[in-house]
C-alpha cells in the first residue's frame, strides 16, 4: 500500500512538474514544441543531471517509457485545457509540493544506495527536486525562481538535514521517506501560504552603507 | 558511395553548423575566442548532449580530432570571409538543412544501436539535430530559436516519426538513411520557402479571453 | 613541497573562484541558498563539465567531501564579511588568476592521462579552468564574460599551447606543470594590469563597411 502511495506521488509529481513548464513556456508564447521540450525538461531534468553526475547512465527515462509518455499526456492537457487547469492552482500547488518532497527522498535515497556522504546526499536531493525547473528558467531566458527569496530549495535542503538527523535516532526506517517528504511539503506548503521567505540580505542598501 | 555521399553531407552539417555558430557570436559582438567556443559548441553540442545522456562517454570528439579542426578552420575562414560568405546565405541554408537531416539520422540511428523504444530514439534525433543550436542560443542569452513558431525542432520530429513508419514497411532498409534525411530537409526548407509557421496558441489574447 | 605547494594553490582556487560566486550572486540579488548553490557551482562546474564529457564518473567532489566543505566555508565567510572582503580585490585578483592557471593545468594532465590528443587537452584545460564561470554567467542570465574581449580563456589557450611546446623540448617534465601555471597566471596579471584586450573584429562598423 505504502508503494502504491508512493508510485501515485511519483506520477502526480511528474504531471505537475510537466504542467508547470507548461505554463512557464506559454508566458514566453513558445511554439507547440518548444512548450512540449520545456515541459520534458522540468519534468525530467532534475534526475537527469543528477544520474549524469553520478555517471548512472543512460538516464531512466530512456529505458522506461511510461514516464515520457505521461509528461507528453500532461503536457498535452495543460495545452488543451489551460483556461480551465488555471482555476486549479491551488491544487496543482499542492502536488507541486508534493513532487517537490517525493523527488527530493529519491535524490537523497539514491545518493545512498551509491555509498555517498550525507551532505552530498542533500545536495543529490535538491538537484533532483529543483534543477528541473532551474534548467526550464535558463532555457526562458529568465534567472532561475528558486535562487529568489521564496523558500523552495531551503525546503529540499532542510529535509534532507532532517532525513539524516532521523537517520540516526531509533526513528522507524519503513517512515523515513514518507516522514521527510511531507516535510518538505510542509516547509513549501507553510512557506507559502503565510509568505514566508527567507532574510533579505540586501537591506544594507538604504542603510548601513 | 552511399557512404561517401553521407560522409560529405557530416562534413558539410558540421561546417555550416560551425558558421552559424560564428555569425550568432558576432552578432553579439564577442571576442575572438568566443566566437571559437560557440561556432564549436553550435556544431558538436547535439551530438554531444546526446552521448552524455546515453553515457557514451569519452564524446566522440575527444578521440576524432577531425572534427574539431574542420570546425576550428570552417569558424576561421567565417571570421576573415565573414563579408563574402554572407552573400551565401541561400546556400549555407541548404548546407544547414541537410545537415539538419543527417545529424537526425544519426542520432536516430544511435538509438536504435542502444536498444532503446522508437518513441525515445526520435528524441535522440531531435536533440542531435537541434540541441547544438539550443546551447549556442543560452550561451548568448538568447530564447532558443527553435522553441519559436519557424519549424524546425518540427522537421527532426516529423522525420524521426516518418523513419519507424516505413522502418515497419517492406521500404529497403538501406535507404531508410538517406530517405529520413532527404524528409527533415524538404520539411525544413519549404517551411522557410513558403513561409510555414506552426499554428498559433496565443491569438486568444484579443479574442476568445 | 613542490605537491604541498599545489595543493595550497588548488585551495586558495577553489576558494577564490567560490568568493567570485558569491559576488556574482549578490549583484543579482539572490537569496542565500541561491548564492550558495551559484558558489559551489562557479567552483566545481569546470571540472564537473570535464569530468561528464571525459565519463570520468561520479564526478570527483561527490567521493571527496573536503572541496564541498571548503567551498561552503568560503561562501558562508564571503557573504557574512563581504564589507570587508571587498577591499581585497587585488589578492583576490592574484588567488582567482593562479586557481585558473593551476586548474587549465589539471585539465590539461587530466586529457593527457586519457591517452587524448594535444588539442582536446588544450580544450579540456580550458574547460576546466573557465567553464565554471560560464555556467555562473548563464544562471545569473549574463552573456559569460569570458565571451567578451578581456583575456580570460586566452590565458588558457596560450598557456596550454605552450605546454605542449614544452612538452616536446627537453625542458624537465618536473617543473611543467608549475612553469604552465606561471604561465597563465602572468598572461592573465598582465592582461589585466595592463588593460590588454583582444584585437576588435568589429570596428568595421564605421570604417570599411
Amino acid at each position: 500500500m505504502k508503494e502504491d502511495l508512493l508510485k501515485l506521488i511519483d506520477i502526480l509529481g511528474t504531471i505537475t512538474f510537466a504542467i508547470s513548464g507548461v505554463f512557464a513556456a506559454m508566458e514566453k508564447r513558445l511554439d507547440i514544441f518548444g512548450i512540449l521540450i520545456i515541459s520534458f525538461i522540468t519534468s525530467i531534468g532534475g534526475g537527469t543531471l543528477r544520474d549524469v553526475l553520478l555517471g548512472d547512465l543512460p538516464v531512466k527515462w530512456m529505458a522506461d517509457i511510461e514516464t515520457p509518455l505521461i509528461i507528453l499526456a500532461s503536457a498535452t492537457c495543460a495545452i488543451l485545457f489551460r483556461h480551465i487547469i488555471k482555476n486549479f492552482q491551488q491544487t496543482l500547488f499542492i502536488f507541486d509540493s508534493l513532487g517537490l518532497g517525493f523527488f527530493t527522498v529519491l535524490g537523497i535515497q539514491k545518493g545512498i544506495r551509491f555509498g555517498l556522504n550525507p551532505g552530498i546526499c542533500v545536495v543529490l536531493g535538491t538537484i533532483t527536486g529543483c534543477f528541473g525547473g532551474v534548467i526550464r528558467d535558463i532555457l526562458l531566458n529568465n534567472i532561475p525562481l528558486i535562487f529568489r527569496r521564496e523558500i523552495y530549495a531551503t525546503a529540499c535542503i532542510l529535509g534532507g538535514i532532517i532525513y539524516f538527523i532521523l537517520f540516526e535516532t531509533s526513528f522507524p526506517k519503513e517512515w523515513l521517506d514518507v516522514t521527510v517528504m511531507l516535510v518538505v511539503f510542509s516547509i513549501r506548503f507553510l512557506a507559502v501560504k503565510f509568505n514566508l521567505v527567507l532574510p533579505d540580505l540586501y537591506t544594507d542598501k538604504k542603510g548601513r552603507r
